[in-house]
């Protein structure tokens, strides 16, 4: 565990047909952001999920294509190979289906509302461990 | 995107019966809070959530008759027409479900446990799109 | 309701077949944490999620034997009975299920990463009823 104070808070609106995490990532960029955390509420047109699979070390991929509220957006920018990279997870729900894992990619309908919860110093992704590259924390 | 620095945070507890969406906006009114994010948990007995509609600019809506957990609850609240407005989604579950989207109202069973990271200054809603009103950030 | 200030905020990784509930409390528990609201993501092995009945004032059980995406982690630590105390609910997925609850334990495959915003003071848990303990705020 490694601990940070807050730095600053940011509400990002993400554009109809804007993909969220490349604008997650952009922002952060332009920004000089280098810790944060993130939260987010909105509305995908179409997204990609995945699901990690630790005997293949390699993401299964699922492809939403259809509207559906982006009910709960969580996750965390860190530096990773002296880049900001993101990790996020989300909950996507309609009438006919409620799904839930690693986001790919997702398109914004409407708008997405994103927090993101700028830390002091740089949070690192070096850790690499079973296919994955783990927060140095 | 628009940057803030955070005030204080409020946890709010509403109690059995209550609609957790009026509590929050109600505490927020008490409490003078114009730019706030949202993040909850709780029990609720019965819901309705929506699904935003780009093509008709409406929501359609999903009545829940039953118990279900209140797994997350994220959101926001900005000021619009001079009123803090409350932007909430939410994913609910039990055993024979598990429902994600926006929420319209939800009654309180047991207890529900919401934490309001209140920011500095306002947080305005006023930019017409689409059936929409974006945030002004 | 009831006002904090933000101390800091601590990033926590789980390792794989750690246990993430029990990992929570030993990380408040060291750092003298005695109150916070917690956010995470990652993948579970395996989890026990429950459902509370307010006639029967007890848990229902689901076991879920399969690994899942912890799409949302979300929850407080507060002080019961003088020591630390996790109420968390999560949301978990995967290609074939969606399911959402109350966290009783979840076993981490790969990695969670889990944030912990603490707050200065002391967050009570000790108002008892209908079979809760709930936040005295």
């Amino acid at each position: 565990m490694r601990s940070f104070e807050l730095k600053r808070v940011h509400i990002l609106r993400v554009d109809q047909g804007k993909e969220v995490l490349s604008e997650i990532l952009r922002a952060c960029e332009e920004s000089g952001i280098k810790a944060a955390i993130i939260i987010g509420l909105g509305l995908l047109s179409r997204s990609r999920i995945a699901f990690f699979d630790t005997e293949t070390q390699s993401y299964r991929y699922m492809d939403l294509e259809e509207p559906m509220e982006l009910a709960s957006l969580i996750g965390n920018v860190s530096m990773k190979d002296g880049k900001p990279f993101a990790h996020i997870h989300v909950v996507l729900g309609n009438e006919r289906r409620t799904s839930a894992g690693h986001l790919i990619e997702g398109y914004v309908s409407g708008t997405a509302e994103i927090k993101i919860f700028e830390l002091e110093g740089e949070l690192v992704r070096d850790i690499v461990s079973g296919g994955l590259v783990l927060l140095n924390v």
